[in-house]
């Protein structure tokens, strides 16, 4: 079970390189067996072209060690964090994917301009507040968690209706409902933000679409009415 | 010869994919043999990389199922409304491609900035209005649909002249008079949003081509006096 | 001699498909052997996929047919009519480039602005007038070189010093004294109007660079005291 | 062992191409063998698809030929004034990628908009004054390696700390501890100026990020306090 997780966990950070949505060593994914309390994470500073399941680092939700001899992804206390306040979420993918990051860097939240966006974000993804300076000096990575959890709190977010968030100078994470999931939806944030920024070259007075718009979108899709798709019973 | 319309749209759905216009099971294409009242459609969620033939879903024009195991594109109706209303339509292709969504999105018309525009677009690619919030919480496909086929019809616009219309807040669906020629259509409508764009930010004053470059253009590859490409009975 | 031609050519014009500079059966390259007054192009509609050097048409500079079975480029009386009027291009390409073309949908000369523009191109490139309708209308593809023609006359431009010229509306056309340095001239145009386009928005009051400067870039790789690169006779 | 820089510096140069950051000839890696004064460059105007690593020419730091038979690059003299000044700097290299060009062409620094940036470059990547006209006529490239120091000197950067500097009017040079550090060097660059222009095309009010924000991302990653990766003693 936990080789599997292992194997998920690899693929899923391969497939963010593949997907160019990072580069270098950039990002990372990790996934979460809330039963067992382990996490599955990317170790730092490993290439994706060079990343193997045996590379992977499994910890507590305290962030201790449990298997693994590589240091684990920087940004560990982040997920951590996310995962202790969400339980829903089961997998996390951070990147510096190059639109949602410019979002980030403006600290601008990414509107929902279209159907795109509605199909797999339900309204705008948000952006954190900055840190502060204590927070960075101290604890940074694990206060940038706590800032993430803080947005989506503050603004009722669920985080598999909603599933990004920008850390404001930084760049989105991204939830799922399992590794591949998470993945689709950084695909998709990354798309949905370069559209975004088209739709204002194009027209910088455009405004969000109408909820009906918004909840008949992320409806057919999501949740006990959807009917886009083939129905589960076939294996789709 | 229906086995046929299947690898045909089939390979169309593919070409989609390999054109970029589509990314995960966004977009899909249909085409229809009027004589028979048949029309052959892209199943709903199912990946272009995994599509065969024997997927394709064939239904009469008022979308009862006449083969096919699995449920139709979640846009039937749309392509449905389409082609009851223009018999001159032989196939639709549906995307979300980057840039002609941008404008689907601010809900601004393409307008003709130049002759490769012209080659292939006789004039603007419309935009419909927004849909009305009970047109979009019942019969939202079908009322996709009706608004375009109510765009072309107030515009006079001839759907293989101008063989493409934008859906306000949602992206483009394209015509043709064939899969292949549908496909065509839908990459050009995608380079010539992008140019557009492009053209834009370099003098956001552009006008316009005038109504002389335009016919000359759009007839010179299109009708009974063209001469662009080599004559039909060289089958090029 | 002239299969060599041919040869040359067919390759021309598909590496303008390898540099993505067309797609489908947009742009097209030509050669003059202007000793034999021949010159080659492309067959008109056919795509790059399939071009081979058969099917190239050989013609006189009056556009009379002295080998090939295809109907020429539509765009023959627009290379002609450079051709006659500027011995010394050896090679013409067209295309319809992404950024280019939109310098030329917005009317607006691309300015130097660096060293990569004045490395190959010796000064602005210019853009042509709009055609009038009657001209349009009547011979249009000759007239489209006679604008070409006049555009470089009346700004005295030698075409080999700034080996581009793009017409209204329409797109750019490129030149060169080989078939091969015309293809990278089209390159190098489209980088260049690409940049042009990024540092206009990174600094939109940018002017174009010293001529101290453009003589330097441009005459240290081109004319009798070039020194940029390796020396002739060691066959580089 | 100047065998193994000979071919660093192809590996180097071979890189930049495949990182899609030059085009034909354009650019260039050097690496320099400090003890033995010894630079290792690529030849001028040689393509990156044919070089070998016996065309890499080796010359003193005064641009004395020690081996090769080809001219060196014409900006040699660049990298040897950068060398001379800056003993920390082990390879520099030369691009003209567009969006880092577009910021040199626009004379614009790159400021620091996120922790992308701050991972690599500790603070605005600089831009020089222009050339004067005395200074392009003669001894242009060693002048273009004067500005760069001036202006790395002036501002009191070190230039392994903000290891790029744009020339005005051309495009960056990027320095590194190592050619293959230089190589990442540019890269990062390159998507640096990318990100940072949709930033401003997000939010034209935008600010450089906190200084404890920069300091942390930097400083996590470079210098003696560094948590980023993997211990050294781990050789990865």
């Amino acid at each position: 079970m936990l080789e599997e997780m292992k194997e998920r966990v690899c693929d899923g950070n391969i497939a963010l390189a593949e997907h160019d949505l990072v580069i270098f060593t950039w990002g990372n994914l990790s996934e979460i067996d809330f039963d067992k309390r382990v996490v599955g994470i990317k170790p730092s500073g490993v290439s994706f072209q060079e990343l193997e399941p045996k590379d992977i680092v499994l910890l507590d939700l305290e962030g201790r060690v449990l298997e693994g001899s590589k240091r684990s992804s920087s940004d560990t206390p982040t997920h951590l964090e996310i995962y202790r306040n969400f339980p829903e979420v089961k997998a996390i993918v951070h990147t510096h994917s190059t639109h949602a990051t410019a979002f980030a860097q403006a600290m601008k939240e990414i509107e929902c301009f279209g159907t795109t966006h509605a199909d797999h974000f339900y309204g705008s993804v948000p952006v954190t507040r900055k840190l502060k300076a204590e927070e960075i000096v101290n604890d940074y990575e694990a206060n940038t968690g706590k800032v993430i959890v803080e947005c989506l709190k503050e603004k009722g977010i669920d985080p598999l209706e909603v599933p990004a968030c920008l850390v404001a100078n930084h760049g989105p994470f991204v939830f799922g409902e399992s590794a591949e999931k998470a993945v689709e939806n950084a695909v998709v944030l990354e798309q949905v933000a370069r559209m975004n920024l088209e739709t204002l070259k194009t027209n910088s007075g455009v405004k969000p679409i109408d909820s009906a718009l918004l909840d008949k979108h992320f409806l057919r899709k999501h949740g006990k009415n959807a009917y886009y798709g083939q129905p589960k019973s076939q294996g789709d």
